[in-house]
């Protein structure tokens, strides 16, 4: 059994996995991580360029999707969940992700489960251009139950002093863009569960669902609107955004909104994907509920003035997004 | 019920909780955290006068210490340790921290642990200079039973480029220089545990521990070695440190250790805390076992040259500690 603390992943596992994941973690690498100096990973040189520096962290979980994962034996997903839960939580005012580190807490360990886990990391690491630098494995059988495992991540960007996107210019009037999300994302799990299995199996294929499980359907992988608010960013086209997390739409994007201004909603303007309907449905849950447990379909939420929406839709068009307008800013 | 988004610290709890851990975080923050920008905390500004600023980084665990403080109801101590822990990791390297951000998964969230829980985050990061930047804070019943928790920490630090000890300039005859433990710290707690409650109840006070209860010996703080670290740094008097956590005295100390050297413990020439050798009795553990699990009364290890051995001692005795040699570096 080899204990591995190269780049930060403490994993005791046999050779074979540990090499494996020790070549995964490396993939991730971007110039900054300075991968030949310490016993551990977990250096990282600031990139050049910058005037007045800031580091912009956030810390989160997966919440009960995890429960949905281990249900379905999958979990190669989850890993992503986390990173891009945390990339979208810094995005959103402007920052690039640096570096990311997680935590994994379990009863057994189990090889093949660690090894699904970290490729999900990887694999979203990679793709918003994050270094993952540091991991720690906690093996806790009188915490976790059998099979159960709990994760933590926690990220660092960057962004300019004076490129902090707050919402400060918001103003009354301006236009809220949204931007589909892939499902229920990470947040909603605990309703979602009480409802769903309380009728359905993972494996079984509701119509409503057109063809996808139970289980596909909410381990849908929450993305990563990365490269659209850069996007947006680059063109000075957007005062504020909202990743649509716990609290729901209404819940998330007022926290950009300055005081003394609202929000108006037109909530039947968009469709609702199936399985949001599919959970309120059988579960009769109220539509309060539903506005502030799920995004319900908006995963991002730009806050754009008037004069600057068709250029914004342009922009996300030509990325092959496709917003959605949802409402706008009250005076 | 408030849900309390400030300096980062996501928490459902009554107005009064939700107040009191918020003054509580704002008396870590530091010079570099920008309070006034941004819906949460995670705005660091990094410190000017770096040449070449490496971003040191660690995340970490309790392990299974956090039973310890379940059993004996005690939760103000588990914060200051996953802080300390998590300083130390990175204090090896000669770096400073700069912030910290923790996760606390949980059933049923009970705010006056939660309270209990943030004020060790609180004292532990006032202590090191660390601010407190973010933090999140998840219920889920399904994965946590009653009273259970888990607790990460990622803490981001700073060092120059050139001022990163790694251990490269350490030789044979290098002399091996420890610093008292306070206890088992955050390592060995399942042996323990599993030893100790079979014989004891938490609040037992067997002779051995001199007066001491089982849960108060178990419960003490791990400490932090910052100071001592960079105290030894600013003279140049280390070639090298290593931070006792699992693995042992050993285990650690062997990391900084180049390729072709090795190390001779002298085991017999301190004498080990009367917590470990009541372990140790009672559970017959195998003294090769005591070695690989326990950090037997050493905390910190400092590798120093033989010429400064004696400036090393009297900077560490200046300042309060009491250093004392374990063995040296062999060719």
């Amino acid at each position: 059994m080899t204990t591995y603390r190269d780049a930060g992943v403490d994993i005791a596992a046999g050779d074979e996995t540990v090499d494996r994941i020790k070549g995964l973690v490396r993939q991730t690498f971007t110039p900054g991580v300075l991968a030949d100096i310490g016993a551990f990973g977990g250096f990282f040189e600031l990139p050049s360029g910058y005037q007045a520096p800031v580091l912009v962290s956030s810390i989160d979980g997966v919440g009960t999707k995890l429960k949905v994962a281990v249900r379905a034996g999958q979990h190669d997903t989850v890993g992503q969940d986390l990173v891009n839960h945390c990339v979208n939580d810094i995005a959103v005012c402007g920052a690039r992700p640096l570096f990311f580190l997680d935590y994994f807490g379990t009863g057994r360990l189990d090889p093949d489960v660690a090894e699904q886990i970290v490729s999900g990391f990887v694999a979203a690491c990679k793709e918003n251009g994050c270094a993952l630098v540091g991991g720690e494995t906690a093996e806790m059988p009188g915490i976790y139950d059998d099979g159960d495992y709990d994760l933590a991540g926690c990220i660092v960007g960057i962004v300019e002093r004076d490129g902090v996107v707050d919402g400060s210019r918001v103003e009354a009037g301006d236009v809220l863009l949204a931007l589909p999300s892939t499902g229920l994302h990470t947040n909603g799990y605990s309703l979602a569960r009480a409802v769903l299995f309380e009728h359905f199996e993972v494996d079984d294929r509701p119509d409503e669902l057109g063809g996808e499980s139970v289980g596909e359907a909410l381990l849908r992988v929450h993305r990563s609107y990365l490269d659209a608010i850069q996007a947006l960013i680059a063109d000075d086209l957007a005062h504020g955004f909202a990743h649509i997390t716990g609290g729901g739409i209404e819940g998330n994007t007022s926290r950009i909104v300055p005081d003394g201004l609202g929000l108006e909603i037109d909530w039947d303007s968009w469709n609702r994907p199936a399985i949001f309907n599919l959970i309120g449905r059988l579960g009769e849950v109220p539509e309060e509920d539903m506005r502030s447990t799920f995004n319900l379909g908006a995963g991002l939420v730009a806050v754009v003035p008037p004069e600057k929406r068709a250029h914004a839709i342009a922009v996300w068009d030509a990325m092959g997004e496709t917003p959605f307008e949802i409402g706008h800013v009250t005076g």
